[in-house]
């Protein structure tokens, strides 16, 4: 059957070397976003990695991370081989990662396709993320074009960046594929309101499937310099050939697979899936998601909130008790205690950048 | 010189039985209020003590508490004999308590003064203390009156008792004395406003001198019951007869010295004292009672206030980071953490009788 060989050949990249700031004090350089479990149901990281098992297994999943988080990342994803676990010497935007993600899969598998896929957000409907996943994967294979998954946007955020979807091109796995047309940027507000009211545009999260040799090829056209780098790494032995990945790949240039590579080139697909995936990007969108008391409080069992609405209150440990406040956040970790309005939960990341120029290293 | 004996027959009777909730998570049961270091310069009960030093010598200084806290105190207070710290079996309101203390006081000196002293406030101008401290000291040996600590009044407080002033009747030690007209227990709002604006009336901070022997004479005349049974404990062996101690008290009318005596009797005198008086009633008062920040927090060094004001942050070894948050006191300790409104800061009591009735008795 054509589908199951679609899948024998397909591989996961899951990208896990963010390292946010809004989710302090539980977020910290050694314990990013991407290792929290922030609404049960295990840590972000886990969740992407067991999603996917049934489309493609942990032999076939391969995570690119730093030399901070590798050994937490292992303990984490205990079912993937540790040497599918590559710490990157440093940090350099996705494109780099992507690219010698694909040389080292190639290496393996030269039919190989390659779901990459961020680790740092929800997907509240992992079933249909998964039919949308072999549809990608089928029509990737099919066509040997970058098939990229686009989220139907449910609100006009500026913070994303947006696909105008194309006319539809066929189907595969029950789902339509469309040309994408064009890729932007995090638009100004009135812009995303329009692109929200057209319902021609998705989301880009980040996630598409390709082939990896041709991801390669049109990294040669597109990033010549970064792609002769790549090859270098690769001929020298790869990911574990660590004294050529240290000298080479710390130069590369630092940029985003959207900007080397999804936006400069032509015949992308998109698939729309409408999959309950959320960024979480703040405590804010944490509150949201989760259930609520009586009077619209997030906590735990051992609180007592008087007088008290619309408040966050994470404590693993200690009793918290409220009186008379409204939409807060209160997080507490054993060396540090947040106190945000709701609301300005985006702003957390400011604050941890104030420690950091204080110096007081040990809290971020 | 007259003054100096007046002095040598001083003794102090501190009340340290008291066991407030309003500062909790600092205060519990076994550590309440008295025992709070909440402005710096030691515990509220240790500044009482050593505030009256050079008048009332620890020699001649005893505190009456409860069997909980008898051990913490004596560790609070070395220099003070540990069998002038005396543990009641009951809590029976001060009555009872300044009755026994009134003899134990007499049993050593029949020419014994007491000066009471409640041990849950401060007095920002000790000094100025002292000097009315002398004065009551001196009239009370002089006139064999009892003499009361009449605070100026700063505002229309409902909770507090107030005394009326007569006409001045002499001085002493520099100070004016006045007849005590009347004492008023908790006034609504317009009397109290009335009160204030009459500059007739002062606040009546539960601090009086008389002679032991006065004291118990008058305590016979108007609560004989109780006098009886203070007398069968004195007779008995008094503080240090723990059992005679451990079946009469606790059977004492549950009364305070206001309605039992003070209220009752006329030939009561009072000097009016500016002496920086607060009872540090809520985590409100201890706010506007410390020093702030640029933006009105009062905070630890270990904290990071971001578009934050008027917050109260009482954190001894977490650090604390704050963002757009106003006006709220957050305090914690090793086992809670409390995140308050500070204008509801005197409804934290009712959060903590909540933690009782749910049975989290750790916590209390």
């Amino acid at each position: 059957m054509r589908a199951d060989a679609d899948f024998e050949h397909a591989y996961a990249v899951i990208l896990a070397g963010g390292s946010g700031t809004r989710f302090w004090p539980l977020s910290r350089r050694r314990h990013p976003k991407q290792l929290l479990d922030l609404l049960g149901g295990g840590t972000l990281l886990e969740q992407t990695a067991s999603r996917i098992r049934s489309v493609i297994p942990a032999e076939r999943t391969y995570v690119f991370t730093n030399e901070l988080l590798r050994g937490e990342i292992s303990r984490c994803l205990p079912g993937i081989p540790k040497d599918q676990i590559v710490a990157e010497p440093a940090a350099r935007n996705t494109a780099p990662s992507i690219g010698l993600a694909a040389h080292e899969i190639l290496r393996r598998d030269p039919d190989a396709l390659m779901g990459v896929l961020p680790s740092d957000h929800i997907i509240r409907k992992p079933a249909k993320f998964r039919q949308v996943l072999r549809a990608a994967c089928r029509w990737a294979a099919t066509e040997g074009r970058s098939v990229t998954i686009g989220l139907k946007p449910t609100r006009p955020d500026t913070g994303y960046g947006y696909i105008r979807k194309g006319p539809p091109v066929g189907h595969a796995a029950g789902q339509e594929i469309y040309r994408a047309e064009k890729f932007t940027e995090k638009p100004p507000a009135a812009t995303a309101r329009r692109y929200l009211a057209s319902r021609r545009y998705l989301w880009n999260g980040g996630m598409f499937i390709w082939r990896a040799s041709t991801l390669l090829d049109n990294l040669a056209r597109r990033q010549p310099v970064m792609a002769r780098s790549l090859a270098q790494i690769a001929r020298g032995g790869g990911v574990r050939a660590r004294a050529t990945l240290r000298r080479v790949f710390p130069r590369l240039e630092k940029i985003s697979i959207d900007y080397a590579l999804m936006e400069k080139i032509s015949n992308v697909f998109v698939v729309a899936a409408d999959i309950g995936w959320s960024d979480v990007g703040s405590w804010a969108v944490v509150y949201e998601l989760q259930r609520k008391d009586g009077e619209s409080n997030v906590r735990p069992r051992r609180s007592l909130c008087l007088d008290s609405q619309g408040n966050m209150v994470v404590s693993p440990r200690k009793f918290v008790v409220t009186v008379g406040v409204r939409d807060l956040v209160i997080v507490e970790t054993d060396d540090a205690l947040l106190v945000a309005a709701r609301d300005r939960s985006q702003d957390v990341g400011k604050a941890v950048q104030e420690l950091e120029r204080q110096g007081i290293v040990h809290l971020l």
